[in-house]
């Protein structure tokens, strides 16, 4: 029956779906970056104009969902299902957004990794016969993760000089059984890995193992060589993150450094002292729905890797003591 | 290619995954109220052990979760993934429950709607041909929610009379392509529904449309006459939630007040003094992998729709003057 699962973690798809279109929005600090000519909406400021952060993050995510659709030129009612997840207690962003857009909805919980986790799961949903269309997103905000699981940014307190920095972006992906465009391929569902960090200010060390985790599942499921990818990216581990990672990687005779990177260390130029880089579900759902499908729609990437990161802590969890376990879902995407 | 869906919210599956195997663990309210037959694990006292509700959240759904593997006599390692949720931040009890089964895992947001989601999902997973065997599950804590959700509830607060209460429990089902036993049939996921209800006690009124409209959608899409079914159950919207879903649905000339009752309203007896009945993760999962699975296998139920029903606000978006969507999704589970 499960004649669409190879080895233990991985599912390759018989009808691949199609990255149909993708859109996104960010803040003004990640419009002013390296990445930034590849971003649809650069807010004017964090707020761009709502009372909250938190309302400014959900109305970034449904223009994100909106604008994917309009791009494909593909009235929403013709879209099947919308996933999406957030880093936001209940996963309000993504509930609000929902409810504006108006489709079916499931909603997901994976932290960094929600972006990978719904292109997974959507694809699962089209490429099993359930949708014809199906609109994959994920958001964050700087301060409303920030005042969430650390301090309010208003305090204007030090930051660690190995945290990352939460990006405010959203993205969306729209996925179809038909049409032109990079296709996901297969996907890799990642176990929950924890190997006892607790410090909240170093998520790339608490993820690493759980990339690494998925990223060797992968390759071992799929038997495929280590050079398959031209581009493997996680988002998003940050710099240290990344570093573990390789090290990891490394320990098991698995070398993939030539071509290997991450949406965090993509989306900030150092002068821009982020110091680890970028992190947050909205940093893969930015990088991924603008520079990276950019580059593949231009044919500069043929074959992309995408490992989805995510921390799974919470601040209660923290309080009582618990380590912060984490996860990273893979999804690949390969150009015609 | 979207060949399984049927009209516009709803999938019906072509090799309809069987449930193999059910466990639940309850607190000790649960275990003296009316279904306490159905439940295998009462637990003595609220902490069972542990150093906090959290904590003991997080283990009663675990063991919720190793009970189903272990009642079917399947390894856990032959399983390929598992899907949960529950109420908390982060939704940590099922991220700390995976760290521990070890399991590749998809973690779900859909507040109390989440078992049925976890089914609708689980079901797509082995009948579109990405896995042999899903392990569902959701949890709650009456504790935990309290005290996230509203006041804790060492401080003894008056609790208003059309409230209900946040079931101490957990519980899961083991799907799989080939056993014996009732089947899961067809899926309807929801859509998120808003009525401006704002009262974070109150969340029946908030629930009932959302819940309504996924039953009109079931039907519709399906083409099924009200009395297709012998038990049609929501989960949970409690006792006055439940009358005004089956207003909402008279408004709409649907009538199915003979077999229409809830997981919530059936949990606990009038004498338990809840209010309203009970409500949380935990509700749907305890009562449908009890009372109602039980009564399957013993043939008193043939047909049975379920409606997982959630309410989407957070305490920041509450504080924030938002109102609480809420989205229902809906699993038939039929026997051979």
């Amino acid at each position: 029956m499960n004649n669409k699962k190879v080895g233990n973690q991985t599912v390759s798809f018989q009808s691949p779906p199609v990255v149909l279109s993708k859109f996104n929005a960010v803040g003004p600090k990640e419009g002013q970056g390296p990445l930034k000519e590849s971003f649809d909406i650069i807010l004017q400021d964090t707020y761009d104009g709502e009372k909250s952060w938190e309302k400014t993050e959900a109305k970034m995510l449904e223009n994100a969902m909106r604008g994917a659709a309009n791009k494909a030129n593909i009235a929403l009612d013709s879209i099947d299902y919308a996933l999406a997840g957030d880093l936001l207690n209940q996963i309000i962003s993504s509930n609000f957004a929902a409810r504006q857009i108006g489709l079916p909805f499931i909603g997901l919980y994976g932290a960094c990794s929600t972006m990978a986790l719904s292109l997974a799961l959507g694809s699962m949903l089209i490429d099993g016969g359930y949708a014809s269309k199906v609109l994959c997103g994920a958001s964050s905000h700087h301060d409303t993760a920030e005042r969430q699981y650390r301090l309010p940014t208003e305090q204007g307190n030090q930051r660690a000089m190995y945290a990352q920095w939460t990006v405010t972006g959203a993205g969306s992906i729209l996925l179809a059984d038909t049409g032109t465009g990079p296709k996901v391929t297969t996907a890799t569902i990642g176990r929950v890995i924890d190997y006892g960090e607790t410090d909240a200010n170093n998520m790339g060390a608490a993820m690493a193992p759980a990339v690494a985790d998925t990223i060797l599942a992968h390759f071992k499921d799929l038997n495929r060589p280590p050079d398959y990818y031209d581009f493997v990216v996680t988002g998003d581990l940050g710099a240290i993150g990344l570093q573990l990672a390789m090290e990891i990687l490394k320990k098991n005779n698995f070398n993939i450094t030539g071509q290997f990177t991450d949406c965090g260390v993509m989306i900030y130029s150092p002068e821009q002292d982020t110091h680890a880089g970028g992190s947050g579900c909205g940093c893969s759902a930015v990088v991924l729905s603008g520079n990276i499908l950019d580059r593949m729609l231009k044919g500069e990437l043929k074959k992309v890797l995408l490992i989805g990161s995510g921390c799974l802590h919470s601040t209660a969890s923290s309080l009582q003591g618990e380590t912060m376990p984490a996860i990273g879902h893979a999804v690949s995407i390969e150009a015609n």
